[in-house]
């Protein structure tokens, strides 16, 4: 497998994060992602004058970041809608002007606007939307793949698929393992510096895609790779199906909130059970990998005090007979998981 | 849902079918197709001096066609790539000559052929590649819809999903069912004259697209849709997938070919047995209906003799407790397979 396919989006390192108008931190949470999971990848942060919200990096000009190495200009915020508001073309021309890259997880495609584009072509700078899947996919295979694979599953999107597998990933190359994260989402991408944004790709090719995000490897290799969606997500489940076929993880981990009731975005849908998760995941993963199964679960108890949080793990555990754990909060029971993990 | 979204490839009738230089029929698969299953679409056919294989339609110079009242050159014929040949150039120039728009579901966009995009625009005609989906379609919201749906599912890809689902809505509506065949493929698509080719619709907007593609109807109204694929295929299951979520079918009919014991196009892969892809198809599709179940069996006997075909027909019905028949062989087993459709 050609390593150029892999590496479509080896994104130009380091960065300077722009935070736009930004004064409520959610929309900013791809910048204070990439902060706390790639801090060797981020230079510092720019943002306009109205913004509140900061990651605690340097605050510098696209021209003292170029100086000082930077080599992108990384939007790490969103807006309502998805699009690239007039207030912040002024600085998004500032950073094309220093010689910067532009790096976007957006709905709309930088290339796609026209004073962009054209200062871009001028500068010799590149517009990269992450999003954009690697042109001449291939259908999959299904072909058994040397190397091992994890891949995060979900009750439901959002709930730190990916954070679960970056910190998985951490823990075990922190221990001599061997591991890979593969981003498969656009935040991921960005940290990783590469990637495929699964969701992006035409349906036909999508475990196609999911093959070539975890290609062959050495026997001991362990790839870790970030979940999308859940397969009882009414509007996502067909990405999470094509990740999990082309994955042909032999291990999974089961990503879940406690606190969370309903779907996402979908007025109905109940939360399955983390069993239901379980048993549907292997019976539709065997198809690839007959020898699949569930390592752990991941409770997201960002919304618990310690004690509720440890609780419910605790209460979780006995109740599934699998090694569960936060892994934001790690302790021992995140050393559990990653015993489990690596076996 | 406006009904524009709906019609988007609201193809152009009646049909001129472009052969080519096909000299065996497995390659004029869509001209034959459309004959059988489209014939008011099809006024006439047209193929180069080389050709050797022909629908039995009147042979029409595309000239002669626009003077008869066709509107558009179909092309009937793939050839091994899915490219449009130099040797064809000239008779889809004499069509857009005459007036005629063309359609097409080939790898290649006829759009992005530069001497067919310059000939169509000075002609005023139109180059309509089927498998182009519509723009702007929503993400699946999962929310029921009124009005009755079936599904066509495959043990495999490749063995009938279409023409079971043709048969099927158009026995019911021989028998005053107000039934609509739902097109979901590029062949299919030409039949029914629109459709959504589903497998050619980014990963995230598959199953939005499914929905759009059986719109809510009147209570006693059943759609019955073009399945694609296979939760079984290693490459396609996710569009399989997509599809049944989308659909919220109240029931579907498994097509399998008894011959074919291994997946189309995946080495290593065995063809499953009916009852677990029954199984299977209950389990994901509970999740948008719950009352989800199987009608019956269509088996693709084109490779048995008479007493061969009923044989296994009698089989699989004891053996699976539901109505078996091969529509194309049709008989009262077709008819005790419509009865349970019409339920």
């Amino acid at each position: 497998m050609p390593a150029a396919k892999r590496a479509v989006h080896a994104l130009p390192a380091p960065y300077l994060l722009f935070l736009g108008d930004a004064v409520e931190a959610g929309f900013a949470k791809t910048a204070l992602g990439l902060r706390d999971w790639a801090p060797d990848r981020c230079l510092g942060e720019y943002a306009l004058p109205t913004a509140t919200v900061t990651t605690g990096l340097p605050r510098m000009t696209p021209a003292e970041a170029a100086a000082a190495g930077a080599r992108a200009l990384v939007i790490g915020v969103a807006n309502q809608g998805g699009v690239v508001p007039a207030s912040w073309m002024p600085a998004l021309l500032a950073a094309i002007a220093a010689g910067l890259d532009l790096v976007a997880g957006l709905h709309t495609r930088l290339g796609e606007i026209p004073v962009l584009r054209d200062a871009a072509a001028q500068a010799g700078t590149r517009l990269i939307d992450v999003r954009v899947p690697p042109p001449d996919l291939p259908i999959a295979t299904g072909a058994k793949r040397s190397g091992r694979r994890l891949l995060t599953v979900g009750t439901d999107c959002a709930l730190g698929k990916k954070y679960t597998a970056l910190a998985i990933a951490r823990g075990l190359q922190a221990r001599g393992v061997d591991a890979t994260f593969r981003a498969s989402g656009q935040t991921g991408i960005m940290i990783a510096g590469e990637g495929i944004a699964i969701d992006a790709v035409v349906a036909d090719f999508a475990a196609g895609a999911a093959e070539l995000l975890s290609p062959a490897a050495a026997d001991d290799h362990l790839d870790v790779i970030e979940g999308q969606g859940s397969l009882f997500h009414p509007s996502y489940a067909a990405v999470s199906l094509a990740l999990l076929h082309g994955s042909q993880p032999d291990l999974f981990v089961v990503c879940h909130q406690p606190a969370r009731a309903l779907i996402l975005g979908t007025p109905g849908y109940q939360v399955p059970p983390i069993e239901a998760v379980i048993e549907q995941t292997v019976a539709m993963g065997r198809l690839t990998n007959p020898a699949i199964r569930c390592a752990g679960i991941s409770l997201n108890t960002a919304a618990l005090g310690d004690r509720e949080a440890d609780a419910e793990i605790e209460r979780t555990a006995s109740r599934v007979g699998l090694p569960v754990a936060d892994p934001i909060r790690g302790g021992t029971a995140f050393d559990r998981l990653l015993d489990a993990c690596a076996r």
